[in-house]
């Protein structure tokens, strides 16, 4: 028995079990690797990542594994840039104090997405997954020419109808549940927030393109219900932040491991950007100021060496603990297991139902 | 085939699809009948109604079917009484003042719990179904005694638990998506609010009692998932306000048919307690007020009478109406043919992934 259809036959994989890419260091060449090596398809989150550094990366892939991998990366979007500092700086000067850090010098807000995309089609990455928005027409037909398959993300019914009108080869319907930043790129983040058993089958209703769900999705049996819906295949997130080969840090890993269904919540305290993530104190304290917090990704530059500062502490009550609402599911599991697991154990979840 | 189980067989019934105990009329004695008849779980939402209008619905949903249903009532929490009704009167003026209405004298915010339990016990109703809550151990006792099934609501694993631990004999995990009132009972509801792709294997994974899925559940794909995910059934509300023998109003009908996605919110405007329904004039112009007003059942109260006056109307700008974020999937058609379908459906979604 297998589950190859439209969707593993268009990334060339063997299972349709995408691992998300995850800005932030927690998807290693190696974690990309192995899930990829497995019949899944690995995912680098390069969101934050210096051009050179994507391409060393994905020569390092490369050099583990020669089946098919993605690439992720943030289109950039219009943000209002604060007159001034002071504001947001008064509200980060305790956290700042706490670690020793100074106020960063802060020269640019992101790396640029002209420059890591480029690196993309140079490398002809086989899958290229973005968030956030849509590359322009031109990009997309150099993708196209470079014989890159694309992935674009959508919250609603009609974000998916965009990036199908934009010819964007497959979509990812990013539930309410799920981990870190929301994709929302047309109206309000907070209002676009469909819960994935909602969202999964009218996105695959409007429209022809193929879908992958992503948001709660932790095992077989998540995967199976993800077909059931109507959905191509399911991407799975969370589930491999605990994996023997993410690069998460140990207090971050230690927090999905002990988490329950009620430890998460929407924040905009670290980025400036709507994100699932475990509540901590940051959360909490950051939450009543939550509207007047700066766009991203200028937040999420001023609040860099704060996070930094805290990881090098293993202080996960000043780190961004991005999870979905499933990480009470989370499992320290080499990622190669996880993805043969998965698999197995939707195979035997479309046979029938729990038996007592 | 069938997707007979645990669950069909603790209710009696054939199919484990579970028609919600929607209040305020929707669930006339024909839906409740016509569901029952055609295998599912009818319920009868009963929570606004005095005791004797459930014996009667009771006794004409008998005279329709002799299949099992069930009976659904709020069980009452801890609220705060306002000293004043001025701040509450004074944001409803405006609306009262457009329908030709008075301040409403509010002589009970509802009717008796223990007379309408009476009703369900005397009458030997198959199933009783709760939310908001957990009735005394003694109610549960006598229920045990007279023969009734009892199903409790859980928007939380520690939720669940409490039912588990308190006897209660099957649990409906009432993820976020689900139209309606919250059913949350410990905690603030409106951070208990779990997807339900995240909330459904996690309480499957922590206890022995049969698990039903509510929340985004349109059609056979979700039954299907709801399986796939260690449900035992599906409850399916909204998909059965559009059918034949639903007494919603036809523009409440009509909203529903028109809805997409994005067309819901949670709002506290209407009752007091977070409810998930079809966004219009009211939710948008209470939204700034929200925090400030009264608790549930105060606030249901007070606006009782501008929803009659706006249903005598038919203005769906100023009526509650409720409504899970999947009201985009919803269809026209006998309640029969609704679980005929959905059944049919589900046997076929578990038998593998979409092709194209």
């Amino acid at each position: 028995m297998s589950l190859e259809n439209r969707l593993t036959r268009l990334f060339g994989i063997r299972h349709p079990l995408v691992q998300a890419g995850m800005a932030g260091g927690a998807t290693t060449p190696r974690l990309v690797a192995a899930v990829s090596e497995a019949g899944g398809l690995g995912t680098l989150g390069a969101g934050y990542l210096q051009p050179r550094a994507i391409r060393e990366a994905v020569q390092e892939v490369r050099i583990l594994t020669r089946a098919p991998f993605a690439v992720n990366l943030f289109v950039p979007e219009a943000f209002e840039e604060p007159v001034s500092r002071e504001a947001a700086d008064a509200l980060l000067a305790p956290y700042r104090g706490e670690l020793s850090i100074d106020e960063p010098e802060v020269s640019s807000y992101a790396p640029d997405f002209e420059e890591q995309l480029a690196v993309v089609i140079e490398e002809r990455v086989p899958v290229f997954s973005f968030t956030f928005g849509v590359p322009s027409d031109e990009r997309l037909a150099a993708l196209r020419e470079a014989g890159v398959v694309t992935c674009g993300t959508a919250t609603t019914v009609r974000e998916a109808a965009e990036l199908e009108r934009r010819g964007v080869d497959s979509v990812c319907a990013q539930g309410y549940e799920a981990g870190g930043h929301r994709g929302t790129f047309t109206g309000d983040a907070l209002e676009a927030m469909v819960g994935t058993f909602a969202l999964v089958p009218q996105v695959a209703d409007s429209m022809e393109t193929p879908v992958i769900a992503a948001g709660g999705v932790m095992d077989g049996r998540g995967l199976a219900a993800a077909l059931a819906l109507g959905a191509d295949g399911a991407q799975m997130g969370t589930a491999f932040l605990t994996s023997a080969e993410s690069g998460a840090h140990p207090a971050y890993k230690r927090a999905l491991l002990a988490a329950t269904d009620e430890d998460t919540t929407v924040t905009r305290a670290f980025s400036g950007k709507p994100a699932r993530g475990l509540r901590n104190r940051f959360t909490r304290e950051m939450a009543p100021h939550e509207a007047g917090l700066p766009d991203y990704p200028v937040q999420n530059a001023y609040t860099r060496d704060l996070r930094a500062a805290a990881a090098s502490r293993g202080d996960p009550d000043l780190m961004s603990l991005w999870a979905g609402q499933a990480s009470g599911m989370s499992r320290e599991l080499p990622a190669a297991e996880i993805v043969e697991r998965t698999v197995e154990q939707a195979l035997r979840a479309r046979g029938g139902p729990r038996e007592g």
